[in-house]
């Protein structure tokens, strides 16, 4: 690693570009709010930059463009919600993983109200995060099925299941009862999801054949 | 029945009370889609009224508001879409009647994408839908629940399953193939609800006892 890689601030003017970064962060925090709420396609960047609490031309020193701003949000989200998925399910496997990533979306309703909003918004192939979320939702589809196949492998599975078939119904019941959960946070998301997995899971007495 | 409630022309001139609620019900045809594809809360009337191919002055006449065109479309979509839905289930029973109505769905896009987008967009309370379609996806797995009930005591569902927790699963297994399926119609989404439906059967040779 190079020394130009481990110092951000060549000039050593440190303090403009934190200030610059922090603005950023804070911006792309408030964006993310507004998103969830209000949808992306139907605001104008003079909107998001009044919900957001700053002019449109701050908002586009920062970001450029309306386009790059969403992606922004999408990247933070990724970031903060992506990664420790991954390990929990490669640490307790994916039938103990699942009602317990959806106990743990109860506590981020921000994150959960975004994902709910720009994926029935970005439905229309014009949206400009329509790949990035289709390309996001074939790929968390892949993972539960490879996950799925390794459970089949081990004889945890109950017989006749399809991999692909569980994969596809499982991304399917979180969309949806996280759609439940938004209009009414009495239903309890982690329960739903236990129950399907139990569904699916071999019967006692078969399970450790 | 009187007189008044069997003849709506009250004036005699039948012709143009004809061609004014023709001029509605195409309005109302045109606004199913826009809403559809870009949602509701982003657009004002002037926007719909160009995107419908008329003037907004047009538009309020026939309407009043950009929130009475919105209750017209939720009107047509639950005329066209909900009671046959009903007469099956009676017909035909629950497990047999939601892989159907997957069937007819994937026939029926605009009515799909209209719901999911409608659905995600009033999960703010502030939308004008929201209590609305809360409420039509309370009924939907009242019903659903209530169905299900026959079919425990009928000895025809697996043994440990709750009607209640499976018809939240039914409701969100829906919604959410039906998103996977408006990004890609490869999705079989009559299968995926079979494959559910064959899940909670009971096995057979428990079936008639």
């Amino acid at each position: 690693m190079d020394q130009e890689t481990r110092a951000p601030g060549r000039t050593g003017k440190r303090a403009p570009y934190a200030n610059g970064a922090r603005k950023r962060a804070e911006l792309v925090e408030a964006a993310f709010q507004v998103f969830a709420e209000k949808g992306y396609l139907g605001l104008s960047i003079r909107q998001i930059a009044e919900d957001v609490g700053t002019s449109h031309t701050a908002l586009l020193h920062h970001f450029g463009s309306k386009e790059a701003l969403l992606e922004a949000v999408l990247v933070l989200r990724e970031e903060r919600e992506g990664p420790w998925r991954k390990e929990l399910i490669s640490e307790r496997g994916l039938l103990e993983t699942v009602p317990a990533v959806m106990r743990h979306n109860a506590g981020i309703r921000g994150v959960i109200h975004l994902d709910a909003t720009l994926k029935a918004e970005a439905i229309s192939p014009e949206h400009p995060a329509h790949d990035f979320l289709f390309r996001r939702n074939e790929e968390f589809v892949a993972s539960v099925c490879s996950e799925l196949e390794r459970e089949l492998e081990a004889g945890r599975l109950r017989e006749g299941c399809s991999p692909i078939i569980l994969a596809r119904q499982i991304t399917a019941l979180v969309d949806g009862i996280q759609l439940s959960w938004l209009y009414d946070d009495s239903v309890d998301m982690a329960e739903h999801l236990q129950a399907f997995m139990d569904l699916i899971r071999k019967g006692d007495g078969e399970a450790e054949a």
